[in-house]
């Protein structure tokens, strides 16, 4: 039997879509057993609605308050101890449950994560690990904004949590780590990156588990040459964005181009399910679901607008988190190589 | 008459292609008059193969050296005076051309821009300004990477000279300035941005001829949204990149699909001239030449590897800036905003 809370009242959707999600996942995973946490009523309220094969195996737990997207985290981590995001938080620190997920305002959880379930030794500050489409399959990009400043050796802490996340969820043998650069020339970029390079080439070159490939540049996120990107926060934040961005501005084009006549139109029919088969691969609601890494816990930041499908995404990538244990494997290459 | 040189030996392409584009540059403007500079027998020989209809309106001027995209910026600075690209630069620094194009090494550029061209009094960088597509046209993304670590006062100047380019030779009337951050509420960002963020809206609130729009974030840079995008150049470099390799991505990802079998292939066919028309609206190619802005004098910086189509497109932008003169412009708002 396995334990995940979930932060019921986070994000922009409905907590009923998020019970949605819940009762989606509860049919996938047998063993699966889930807290929701919220307005008590409200849930009950929404639950009674619901076809859900076995309602034995949710619990509720009340909470009063919730954490908005616009609260300061440093505000919600002193007047928010009753919201819905610290109590899932509690129960994974009181080892109630293997793991969290909250759509909610990402520098409060990162803030209360922290405060909560503490950070472990020799890790400085926990970071979000986020995956993204690319032409072989997928990558983890790191971080994701949670850190906005980095020095070298956080970027070094970064590398050694990726790989062990993509070790262990995604399978990948022995990871590639690429830090993320303007250009793969040694005198390239910032203070910061080259120093980090400098780690990452002594500390990892030898080692085995994982393959430090140097520095790589914006378009190598997206084209499979890496397993693992590091950067800072301001940056990963950027790049993702700017992914999502230009994603649109292509989708929007070629939509706009495709309705302007009746021909086109019908060209559109055609072709759409081979879109939709494209579209599928590369949907970032596939990909939902982030991972903060280096807390003594599992804890998993949806995105704020992800629907039903998105946050059951997210609930799958905890649960596959909690079965690979992967605290307990970044503990020990924290052990190993850090301290 | 106006005179643009142009380091023909630079890039990845060849010298044989920076020529074919220039000839192409003088048949679409008439009172062009050209300068390629490099090695002149070889650019002789090239130029006798070639049809061109006024070859009274090319010079040649001889340089031995040739910076390569391997040369470190400090040691060609030093070593390579007899350079094409240290030529074009001094052509413009001598008022014998109003602007200079080189496809080389960006670093090398930057360094000898500013040592034969010198930055305006109240600059104290130069800047990349590049072209990107937006769902409504173009906008300005600065800084591309010529300056990894930025204070808050260089993102300043970055929006002030942006702003002129975009009003002159993009012909925006009053240019939306954004803040490229990760959040749009103040709090968000790195102390860098926020202090960024006061000073744009303490000194160009109330300004007229650009309006600053706060903070954007990186999906909002193909938007449409801003006019004039600024960040530091670190940022910048990896933002464009990354919206190259997602582009790349879903390219490649459509071919195979369409690919895959005749029916597929079919299709494809019946769809290619839409593709082609919207491939036209987003072709990097389309936007090549960036300009290094706060030097005393033009200099436009082609991709290295651009092709002859690209070339052309970089010429263009030289004349463009020429035409408008920018640089002239660039000073007059300096002295009013920032001495």
């Amino acid at each position: 039997m396995m334990t995940v809370a979930l932060d019921v009242m986070s994000g922009d959707d409905s907590p009923r879509s998020r019970i949605r999600a819940a009762v989606r996942a509860l049919d996938r995973f047998n063993s699966l057993h889930l807290q929701l946490v919220g307005d008590q009523p409200l849930i009950e309220d929404y639950l009674s609605d619901m076809e859900c094969t076995d309602r034995s195996r949710i619990s509720l737990i009340h909470a009063n308050k919730t954490v908005t997207m616009h609260d300061k985290p440093s505000l919600a981590l002193r007047g928010k101890k009753d919201s819905s995001m610290w109590k899932v938080l509690e129960l994974v620190a009181k080892n109630e449950a293997q793991a969290c997920v909250s759509a909610g305002n990402t520098g409060a959880l990162m803030a209360m994560g922290r405060y909560v379930l503490k950070t472990f030794a020799g890790i400085d500050r926990p970071a979000i690990a986020a995956s993204v489409p690319t032409s072989t399959g997928s990558a983890l990009l790191m971080d994701m904004g949670a850190n906005v400043d980095c020095t070298s050796m956080h970027l070094y802490q970064f590398a050694i949590m990726g790989a062990q996340l993509a070790s262990s969820v995604y399978g990948v043998e022995s990871p590639r780590v690429g830090l993320l650069n303007i250009g793969t020339e040694e005198m390239k970029g910032n203070e910061q990156v080259r120093l980090a390079h400098h780690l990452l080439q002594e500390k990892l070159g030898a080692q085995q588990g994982l393959e430090y490939i140097g520095f790589i540049e914006g378009h190598d996120i997206f084209s499979g040459s890496a397993d693992v990107i590091v950067c800072d926060g301001f940056v990963g934040n950027v790049a993702l964005k700017t992914g999502e961005g230009v994603a649109s501005l292509i989708r929007d084009g070629l939509k706009s181009i495709f309705q302007r006549s009746l021909l086109n139109r019908f060209l559109y029919f055609l072709i759409s399910p081979l879109l939709r088969e494209f579209n599928r691969k590369i949907d970032p609601v596939l990909h939902n679901g982030a991972s903060l890494l280096g807390l003594q816990g599992i804890v998993i930041k949806s995105h704020g607008g992800a629907d039903e499908k998105g946050f059951y995404r997210a609930i799958c990538q905890a649960v596959k988190e909690a079965e690979y244990e992967v605290p307990v494997r970044i503990a020990r290459e924290v052990e190993e190589r850090l301290l």
